[in-house]
């Protein structure tokens, strides 16, 4: 076997039919399963492995990339490692489906990211082989650092954790927190799996990039090993003695021909490059960095994508997660319609081609947040600072405070990252940042840690902070350009994940707050009043124009209006809500803290103590399914809602007539 | 002038009724008067500046120790470049007295930290050498390199940035993901000094100091230089031709003698270890630097509390931060009481001594947040991860998942740094992780960055977590205990700074709620009812009380319910508040989404629609004073609270009456 080129033919998928080609993947049911196989049959099972993602995540949609990219790391780990009473841990966990399939749950890939179906992360609930269901990068060394602990304070000094970082990952501060703290402990085992595809979602950034580039390039010690082989000869045993005895060749001579610099500056000892689709060379650098009894680092060289000629081809991330693809072409089945990201994208391009004060920052995710067509004209005028959004926050306080006004673009759930900065940073001194927050709400198949469904409650804490839920694509551009026209606080325009949906024109305005509907029998026009009082946050203003309308089948007459504004709320909210019997919110965001409480609270201050019920995401972790799965399972749809304002406005003409009732008799 | 050994007699203070003293000290309006004085000059100011500090210090409190430490450091930064044009940055800000010293500011000493006096950190409105107020750690060197980007990318490539970050800070992951982006951009110059004092508030953790320790202790290249400077003679003047051509040595020549490692693998310049208490030094390093035209590391070799023998040799934290003190002794002039952190330190030594599986986290503060009589006996079991609060969070959750309940002991202020890893580790795993939260509400005089007035609004979004705010000692030990007894969810127990008053003895219970007061001409005896509910939060119930008492004097009758555990709303708490006219809650805590908004939501589900009036910190970033002057400022006393209440009945009283009148008319 000669491990070092693709085993996989670079091109285009497996005959499905091929019979042979499920023999070995059916027969692994654990990671027992693999360690009776010959390297020969490793091989064979690592292209099965790549045949079956292809074809199963082209049905599905998922993370592929990545995916075939640690085929072979992840076959040695098991094979090297006892799971689950050795750890193997994950970071970020979108590369856990080789993991997966080794691990009795390959016949669950029909389900992935579907309600009910296979989590597209690690899943303690699925596996006791799994620890890590954040997705938010850069945790597993931390994880590790803790578990090593408890285990040597428990005295279980025989357990081994395992961690899997890619090098982008490498770029977050809370990985070299982990690091730090590893490296300072010389007696407590923690394995360090570096791998090593020169990009995170995009090619990593930094000085950290640029290091790891020449550890990459500087392969003395591979060549030097290559040489060994074809000398000294070995068995096709894996580990067999004499090539042992090289891989595990005294630290003298590996010193002299691979440097380690800042991992070794660290005290942190350093095993590789090596070749990450070489399972044999895997297995033997695991094997000596088990043996070490201390913190170590294995830097693997892996290629994301590998095997999938498609994937490898893509210049722009290597099928890091696709939706349903054709497997033949690796061309997406349907073409999907403008986005929130798309009216973003171009919006920013216009407004940057107005002011040269402009500027865009995203932390190693430029197109997924739209950054990418600013980039692409303003070089110069966009910084990608790798997976770290503290830095990308407090180095937009920085750039605000020299004179620009910087964008960050950001997931609503990756914010939480720098809450700290927003407050302190941003806030504090009063910059002018303006934060645009992509995938915010309910995203559905990416499950818990997606979704983003934290932001408009921890940012209500934030002095001097505005922001902004844009309904439609009109109001994304109309709400962009206002936040960016405010210089002396932190603005935040936050919306949702995929398809926009068409505009909704207001039909009126009542202080600032448009009036997307005025319904029922009395028809009280002019936000002169009426039964129930509807304010929407964002695009849940579609399902509260069918709450209205739902209402006024039932003869209740509502208002419909988006603030648009949502923090601070508006000054006119409380006097409008006076004006009415019933006040219902409705925001795609945790209810606790939310843009309903801070509007209960509005009202509360002007003395309004109109009853007011707030719909919004319960305070949960929610399951992974589509998204208006997870609506309906919530209860955060017009139906649902129309239902209890229905009993609520019956409830509340009931106890009126009682006390009518009472005082008459 | 020979810099090298210290040039203040190490031991009493000069006698304060010398005049020459001052003489040199008082000339210094502004950067610009440094620039005139000779080394001897320099020299006697530096003597005259700690002189200073110590007795002026002594009398208002402050931060002594690091700043005695930068005497030298700022006054060759301010000497070398041309602040404000040039920016001078300080991380966390407690060392930048000197920097206000030199600044014009001298005269503000007598009232640091006071109202409306010299803030304890830099602050934009005293001065236009200020750039950060935040005083949280690491932050620095993103605004550093947001500051440098935006001089690019505006064409002023004239203007330098300078950033003085602690050894400890650079422990902190925000400075690793600067120092990564940093890096990457070789043309845009950012200057960093290290002060390096080989602590931070303690000692150091981790590799990293480690390895700063190895080019501590690498000094070939300084002695090189001081054996330069001996044979080959040199000037009088700072940075004479000879001496300059020597210290601008080639790199080649340097690299020869002193390790680089960490930072040059980074690609960043690396000039040092430089003496930091020698001026000389500290310019010609600081103009090779500036000279670069890249980003450049000054690594400066400091002693906390330089000058000051007591500082010196205090083994603790060199008199970090220190209350008023007699300078003659460095003793504290008052003996404070018994405070929430000397309870709590104390109870969870006897936690740990009934339960095995109990460890500590600290980051880097191990004793201000009260671990370290546990950390004395029993060494293994406690963790200081550095200024890694991040890492100190997700680690928590590691040790939880690996068997054990961990403690993270930590500034209420400084959990926002973990907001992400408190949600997605702990909590979405279900870790039995216990936060301690210190110095939370108001605590006056560290500004608006140490206010701990944001934690009980961010966690209430986190599911299943649970909080408490206990009143007193009695409650710290009794609901410590009760969160550590918790194993499948996030508990936090939050409470004051300082002294800690007279346990406050409940009266009844009513659903698990501890009833403080019952008032008023009826004394609805049992919970049955009566015109307010007050809910006091954690500390605040004295403050509850006092309003119930001054209520009764008005005929208004009270219940003061604490409910302990806030996080949840206890069930009880809707039905109890429905057998009131009036809710009042009062937490020492930002009101957004705080405790009482979660309890208003709380009503709102249960369909009670009695009104409540939520009292708290408003959303707004305060200025330094004393805890009971911004209380007071802020309207968070009994005075102003009941002052309120008694307007809101009263004109509820009116309501009721017209409507009365109206039904009966």
């Amino acid at each position: 076997m000669d491990a070092s080129p693709a085993r996989t033919p670079v091109g285009a998928v497996t005959d499905p039919m091929k019979e042979e080609r499920v023999a070995l993947l059916d027969g692994i049911r654990g990671p027992r399963d693999l360690k009776a196989l010959s390297p020969e049959q490793l091989a064979r099972l690592a292209d099965e492995i790549r045949t079956f993602l292809v074809e199963s995540v082209a049905k599905t949609g998922g993370h592929l990339g990545p995916n075939l990219g640690v085929v072979e790391l992840t076959i040695a780990m098991h094979r090297v490692f006892e799971s689950p009473r050795d750890k193997i841990l994950f970071d970020t966990g979108h590369q856990s489906y080789v993991h997966k399939i080794v691990t009795g749950r390959k016949d669950g890939f029909d389900r992935l990211r579907q309600a009910d179906g296979l989590s597209g992360y690690p899943s303690r609930a699925e596996s006791e082989h799994d620890v890590i269901e954040n997705s938010h990068a850069s945790t597993v060394l931390s994880w590790a650092d803790g578990l090593a602990k408890a285990y040597q304070v428990r005295g279980q000094t025989d357990r081994h954790v395992v961690a899997v970082i890619g090098d982008g990952a490498l770029t977050g501060g809370m990985a070299w927190e982990a690091l730090n703290n590893i490296a300072a402990a010389k007696d407590r085992p923690v394995i360090i799996v570096v791998n090593d595809n020169e990009r995170s979602y995009g090619p990593t950034q930094g000085g950290l990039a640029d290091h790891l580039a020449t550890l990459r390039t500087t392969r003395g010690y591979e060549r030097f090993l290559e040489w060994g082989k074809g000398v000294l000869g070995r068995t096709p045993v894996v580990g067999g003695p004499v090539y042992d005895m090289l891989h595990g060749a005294k630290k003298g001579l590996k010193d002299a021909v691979a440097p380690q610099g800042l991992f070794e500056d660290l005290g942190l000892k350093y095993v590789g490059p090596i070749d990450g689709h070489d399972v044999e060379a895997v297995e033997n650098a695991l094997r000596r960095a088990r043996g070490f009894g201390g913190p170590v680092i294995v830097h693997a060289i892996t290629q994301k994508g590998k095997g999938y000629a498609h994937a490898v081809n893509d210049a722009a991330d290597q099928f890091h997660a696709v939706g349903v693809i054709n497997p033949e072409t690796g061309l997406p089945v349907k073409k999907s319609g403008a986005s929130w990201t798309s009216v973003f994208a171009d919006e920013i391009v216009a407004v940057a081609d107005e002011r040269e004060d402009v500027v865009g920052i995203t932390a190693a995710m430029l197109i997924p947040v739209g950054l990418h067509k600013f980039a692409a004209k303003y070089p110069e005028r966009v910084f990608d600072v790798g997976i770290a959004e503290q830095h990308a926050v407090t180095s937009a306080a920085g750039l605000a405070t020299g004179g620009l006004h910087p964008v960050v673009a950001v997931y609503a759930t990756f914010l939480n990252r720098a809450f700290d900065q927003v407050l302190m940073d941003v806030a504090l001194h009063r910059c002018g940042v303006t934060f645009v927050l992509d995938r915010a709400g309910v995203t559905g198949p990416d499950g818990a840690s997606h979704n983003g469904m934290w932001d408009m409650s921890i940012l209500q804490v934030v002095p001097g902070l505005r922001l902004a839920a844009p309904r439609d694509a009109a109001q994304v551009r109309a709400q962009v350009r206002e936040a960016m026209d405010v210089d002396d606080a932190p603005t935040v325009v936050r919306f949702g994940k995929g398809a926009v949906g068409p505009d909704i024109e207001a039909v009126g305005r009542i202080d600032g707050m448009d009036v997307l509907r005025r319904t029922g029998p009395e028809r009280n026009g002019g936000g002169e009043g009426g039964d129930v009082l509807i304010v929407t946050v964002g695009q849940m203003a579609e399902t509260g124009i069918e709450v209205a309308d739902r209402l006024a089948d039932q003869g209740i007459a509502a208002t419909v209006v988006d603030p648009r504004w949502v923090k601070p709320v508006p000054a006119g909210l409380a006097p409008l809500a006076a004006r009415h019997r019933l006040v219902v919110t409705i925001e795609d965001n945790g209810r606790a803290g939310g843009v309903g409480a801070a509007i209960a609270q509005s009202m509360r201050d002007a003395r309004v103590d109109v009853p007011l019920r707030d719909f919004g995401i319960p305070q949960e972790f929610l399951d992974h399914a589509e998204r208006n799965e997870v609506l309906a399972r919530i209860g955060l749809n017009a139906q649902d809602i129309s239902r209890q304002v229905v009993e609520e406005i019956a409830s509340k003409t009931a106890e009126a007539d009682a006390e009518q009732h009472e005082t008459t008799a």
